[in-house]
């Protein structure tokens, strides 16, 4: 298994970038094993019949792999909520005006959005990113000003996004991962807002997996009929303009992507090499995901899905990272929502893990031979 | 739709208690619809796409119906976790030794088991009552000490329980749920622990439904394939012996049951009557909740189903009672363990619903016609 897939080639223009990615990548390394089975060895000793604790005992376990410690609890969490425009939204693909992108991150920065209510519940930060909303935002102490460019080009005319853009989003994104781990950051959940954004998702995914476009595209904020056959028709001309590389998945995000899509990318980056676990949000969230894993497979272990979204291409990219999803709410909000109601079962798994009684200690018998 | 279902003529016996049990049933009303309304206007209102927030939008609905409150919130949960042990025990139907009833209460008075690590995780008081266990528990502060007997009779020779001992069972359990309620008890997740007792609820559905007892019985704690033989010969000859008559749930109750099911119909009733939501566990727990439906169909109103559990005749028993489980994480433990991760999402549903920004508020644009 290579480490990395680039057609580096093609990356020539790009090069400072593409090494700067690079270097952060040398950092991710296979989970530990030796945690794991501790893990895995103490979770067979707790008082309860071996794997009636279902996927949170596997889910204690990978973290313990993703954290390389044996008993993991999570202090400090955060969920990293990055916002963009897409040129593509004015081909009437959403069922929202583009002014919502920018007035839902003032709604995040007010505190008044579902991601800001579920990480109060969840004890977790809310970090929000302009990557490349259209519209000038106001300096807000909480609002990290990262913009790329003024929305993405439409991907129905050319690339999205230039390799430059697409380079620099990414290491804004490794970036901000990195901020907040030396703020103490040990779990992170991800999240996005962009009208339009669905349109790019569905295209990354139709464009990597070969899926026909009509299979991967839904209704995100709720188009009707027309609208979708405008989303599906978009896609179609956006892959046959752009001809992506499947082989070279940085060339897919570049084209078909957006900003907020590479930024997240980068966090996921950023966070696996620093061995802290990723929370995947739903359809969106969880393509950057898919990228990252395509274009570093490694990246996969440090992986978490939250939940199985609405979207008719989710379960495609789930199942392309063999991720099981935590919860199926019929969800389909984006913003990070899902990850951070997923943090609390994530909380609960490593609570069992370091808290339950084991056998010997309650004194309790084991299982009888029957 | 009758308010209650039991063959008065069967209970001339225990008549001073069946009319304690209905003075409390007398109290279960239908959910507030208005509240429900408003409820519902309010999540419509909020910014998001309609809808978007899934299961947890109408579970906020559904909850407002319960508490009678537009926007409910739940300061004061508890689970409460009954104990009893079961005279078909001997005859090998579990993984584990009837002992093991008696330790994990002790695990859980601890505070070592799994549902005192969850309760901890989602703010909840444990409360546990021994309802029948077959060994002299030591005296404890925080154990209500309820002994109806010292465990049950074996339903493969007889009924499980007396018609008397079934209603003060119930009573018992109805005391509890107003004892706590008394204390502010707003939310309530319901637990068991009694070795053998998936024999005991398997049973109960098969008589309820008419399902196969092969259809029904899984493998509860972990036995084997000659041992879930063994199980369902022992389910078909109690069934065979007792006759429960399916149209009296208390019928079949006592001739199946335990104490620690009964107790459970009692907390649920007892619960419903005060309009506090009841979140019942796995099998056995939602199998006192089809008991206690049957018995009073307005409860099922008061009632939400935590997860979707590994035992066979789970799905059966939420079908029947028209319930959607939130969580599907192939548990099987029971004590409650499930009901109390799933608090979370409640919590999380209620807080979206009361914290969230509407459109009006935040300035957020509305969905436009597409």
């Amino acid at each position: 298994m290579k480490k990395v897939n680039i057609a580096t080639s093609s990356w020539m223009q790009a090069e400072g970038l593409v090494k700067q990615v690079l270097e952060v990548v040398e950092h991710i390394v296979p989970v530990d094993i030796q945690a794991m089975q501790e893990a895995r060895t103490r979770q067979d000793s707790l008082t309860k019949p071996q794997g009636s604790l279902g996927q949170l005992e596997e889910l204690s376990v990978r973290l313990a792999g993703m954290t390389r410690k044996a008993r993991p609890r999570f202090a400090q969490k955060a969920v990293i909520v990055l916002a963009a425009d897409h040129g593509v939204a004015a081909e009437g693909v959403s069922a929202y005006p583009q002014a919502v992108t920018a007035q839902m991150v003032q709604n995040f920065l007010a505190g008044g959005a579902a991601v800001n209510v579920l990480a109060r519940q969840a004890g977790a930060r809310v970090v929000i990113a302009d990557l490349g909303v259209c519209s000038e935002l106001p300096v807000h102490p909480q609002l990290l000003s990262r913009k790329i460019g003024n929305g993405t080009h439409s991907m129905t005319q050319g690339a999205a996004m230039s390799q430059q853009e697409t380079l620099r989003a990414i290491l804004v994104g490794i970036e901000i991962a990195k901020d907040e781990a030396q703020r103490g950051l040990d779990l992170v959940a991800i999240g996005e807002m962009g009208i339009g954004n669905t349109t790019a998702a569905s295209a990354i995914v139709a464009a990597i997996t070969g899926c026909a476009v009509t299979d991967v595209t839904g209704r995100g904020t709720g188009i009707d009929e027309e609208g979708w056959r405008r989303k599906v028709a978009c896609i179609e001309q956006a892959l046959t303009i752009n001809a992506p590389n499947a082989a070279d998945p940085l060339d897919v995000l570049a084209k078909v992507g957006g900003y907020e899509i590479a930024g997240l990318v980068g966090v996921i980056l950023g966070a696996a090499s620093l061995q802290i676990p990723v929370i995947m949000d739903g359809f969106i969230a969880s393509v950057a995901a898919l990228v990252a894993t395509e274009f570093c497979p490694l990246v996969r272990s440090y992986l978490v899905a939250a939940h199985s979204s609405v979207e008719i291409g989710h379960r495609v990219v789930l199942e392309r990272m063999e991720l099981m999803p935590l919860l199926n709410l019929h969800l389909r909000l984006g913003e990070g929502s899902g990850a951070v109601i997923a943090m609390h079962l994530l909380d609960d798994a490593v609570a069992l893990l370091d808290e339950m009684a084991t056998f010997g200690e309650a004194g309790v018998s084991e299982q009888t031979s029957v």
